[in-house]
């Protein structure tokens, strides 16, 4: 009896310890008894037995006539566990969470927007108070499906202004821009698509498309916007269901969209059933509109979606999506399963923010700053060797390359011990092939410290360190 | 020339109507080209011909040596076409909108929340004047990744309070309560998993829950929490992932979880991996506190989450989970890819007006109001035959039968006619076995005219309506 009750549990063990190495996974038929025993060298009785128990504890299930099956569900969906394991300078999740937790009195050129003190917090105060002045429903009450009228009204008129006809029912609020692009994969990806990105891009969408377990290609970025034979290439290789991309100012190079490679690539993707996001979230930053793959393709097949994080404050969550009239409609269905009401107040006090008189000056302050910002800044990043792949119109990144042989993700650690928090180039690339490359904010790049540490981090990495000791 | 030409539309036409009707679906090999140009008694070159337009138009790709595949990408998630079509009355889409969409001028006994001026505001008011004073980082900066910890912080002490032990790195916020269980579903599920809901639960549940593509299992709902005998056969038959529930007050019923059936429940799912979600944002309306599946289990196997959009406001957006901790480090990981950063501003106005002096006194003021109303509710649907299932300790909620032989459906498509929108009890439950029950909403069921409407409405409601004309 006791020989009999070590047997069971020496194969109870067998068949979980073949689960916990994945062989077994969920869903899978074991072995039946007769072929276990056999395996095992013990009696029918001992396996069955031991099959029954495993059942029980809800390790197996057993369909009739059909065996017994692996009960156990999949492992939770943990993004760091998906795809290979990256350095974590370079990991977007690792990288992301740095960003949002780093303690202020840290150098961040490394990071994606501005600092606090250059965001519209005139207007938001005055927004702030007038809301706290608001009737009670709009205290109190969820938003309406679509998302506060006023606000949509606004950007339908602003996206009229760069060539973009949206009627209201044609764009709908979400939590934040990211959230929006969220949304349009849950809408229109199945994890194993193919998903395109500019190589390099700005690094949560490695992360986010991650989430959805799609197969990311990414297609090189040129001055001018994607290389268009490259993107053309991976249409025909690839048939991705969708493209995201920046326009306006690109990130993390800082380029913008030539109307030429505009029209390219729509031609191109007319041949196949392609949807582009376009992310607007840098608009406001140009002097001069770049243009729009929105406004080319008239929101057939490309859906804008921006937010207000980059300029009025990313503490109030508001992003938006604009796209053709059949597609909100589910995107809205969906919204509300997945959130229940958006942002009634959010919404609100952004629009009091963005439609105060205030918000032009203010965003005119900022783009003199960043410009002035961007002068000062490349020549000093030029006297350490640092070179701009190219001199950006507008916006706050400088997409720079490190002098030969000196590499991003090293220094980006070497940095971090002294307090500056670097954005090294393949957290942005797809193909990792940006390891000579660095992301600067020109806006958090002011602190003659920065320059000092990133002198001293690259003379450090002489050639010697790269050759593993 | 003419001949051939029509001849190779007819093939593609074909081919179109077969992707259209969903005989072909993406990723399909269709026929043969020999075998399509007997089918069709065509020749060979035709259909070459026709595949190879086809290809260039994006629909079909060919694979060499393998043949030619339908290429196009699945059709978009649309909800309202996955799963049986319902009739909208019960259809929880179609009643979210329907409840964020109305006029207020409409009666809304139906409605899921409090009158707006029955929510903090002047609670909100003083927290966004604060705001508006506050300093320069709250107002423009993300918030951390477990979001804004003065809240966590608050959160942690007020689950102690109900037995809860949960330390600040246990505890992350969310955009609100359905983003946070948003996020447990992707987390933890794979499309077609098994989910047990309660049977009637919170319609937006299966929103929810049929974006993720699972099987939903509803387990009928007693006076005490849910049937412990037909959960454990649920648990048996179906190995479920999760469970989702309302433990303090019961969304629809108004019902409380007993301790001896959360003491069943939490054996029963002890052998098995069940993970259960325990919604909590009723908690403040409880006069006494009900058992939580949370306490018992230890936040072990039950995850809590909760928001504020039923006592403070659901114009601001807030919510949280309470899970094991290394459960929270792969929800933040998800969260941020998917939504970037949180709300930082929405969770200090809610910590603002939650630990103002005003709010105990102010929610002390809604349970005896809420309290008064079911009083005065109850006797006035009775008086028309409506039944009360249960008589609630607390919450706003009343489940109630109707009269034999009246149909809840029908009579909230007559009552919407006069201005008076109801929650029909099939939306609520999954077997649809809850055609004659309605739930109130008794804070928002005081005006005599929503009686009148209803008594003659049940009327007008004879057996003869019932039989198809």
């Amino acid at each position: 009896m006791k020989r009999s009750g070590t047997l069971i549990r020496t194969v109870m063990g067998e068949v979980q310890a073949r689960i916990a190495s994945r062989t077994y996974t969920p869903g899978t038929r074991i072995p039946s008894v007769r072929a276990m025993a056999q395996a095992m060298q013990v009696s029918v009785s001992t396996v069955l037995e031991a099959y029954e128990r495993l059942m029980a504890e809800g390790v197996l299930s057993a369909r009739p006539g059909s065996g017994y099956y692996v009960a156990g569900p999949v492992a939770p969906l943990a993004l760091t566990e998906l795809g290979p394991r990256l350095d974590r300078e370079v990991d977007p999740l690792w990288i992301s969470r740095q960003s949002l937790e780093t303690s202020s009195d840290a150098l961040k050129p490394g990071c994606g927007w501005l600092p606090a003190s250059w965001m519209y917090e005139a207007g938001m105060r005055k927004a702030l108070r007038v809301a706290a002045r608001s009737d009670t429903v709009k205290l109190a009450e969820y938003a309406s499906p679509l998302g506060h009228p006023p606000l949509r009204q606004f950007l339908s008129r602003r996206l009229a202004g760069i060539g973009i006809e949206a009627p209201l029912e044609q764009i709908m609020l979400t939590e934040s821009g990211t959230h929006a692009i969220d949304l349009i994969c849950r809408f229109l990806l199945e994890p194993g698509d193919t998903v395109l990105v500019d190589d390099p891009c700005y690094f949560n969408f490695h992360a986010l498309l991650k989430a959805h377990r799609v197969n990311i290609v990414g297609v090189p970025y040129t001055q001018t916007g994607p290389d268009i034979e490259a993107f053309g290439a991976a249409l025909l290789r690839h048939a991705p269901r969708l493209y995201i991309t920046n326009s306006g100012i690109h990130n993390p190079t800082g380029a913008s969209l030539s109307p030429v490679t505009a029209h390219r690539l729509l031609k191109l993707a007319d041949t196949s059933s392609l949807v582009i996001v376009e992310d607007d979230i840098f608009a406001d930053f140009e002097n001069t509109p770049a243009p729009r793959l929105s406004a080319f393709d008239g929101l057939s097949r490309v859906i804008q979606i921006g937010s207000f994080s980059k300029t009025i404050s990313a503490s109030i969550r508001c992003g938006y999506i604009a796209a053709r009239g059949e597609w909100i409609e589910s995107l809205v269905d969906l919204k509300i399963a997945t959130t229940f009401g958006g942002g009634r107040l959010a919404a609100d006090i952004i629009y009091q923010a963005i439609t105060d008189s205030g918000y032009r000056k203010h965003m005119e302050g900022v783009r003199h700053r960043l410009g002035e910002a961007m002068d000062r800044t490349v020549p000093r990043l030029q006297a350490i060797g640092i070179k701009p792949w190219i001199i950006p119109q507008a916006g706050m990144y400088l997409w720079c390359q490190l002098p030969q042989g000196k590499d991003a993700a090293t220094l980006a650690r070497t940095c971090l011990n002294e307090g500056v928090v670097l954005a090294p180039g393949n957290a942005f690339s797809q193909s990792m092939t940006a390891g000579d490359f660095l992301r600067f904010n020109v806006a958090q790049s002011g602190d003659g410290k920065l320059y000092e540490v990133l002198k001293r981090a690259l003379s450090a990495q002489s050639p010697e360190h790269l050759v593993p000791g």
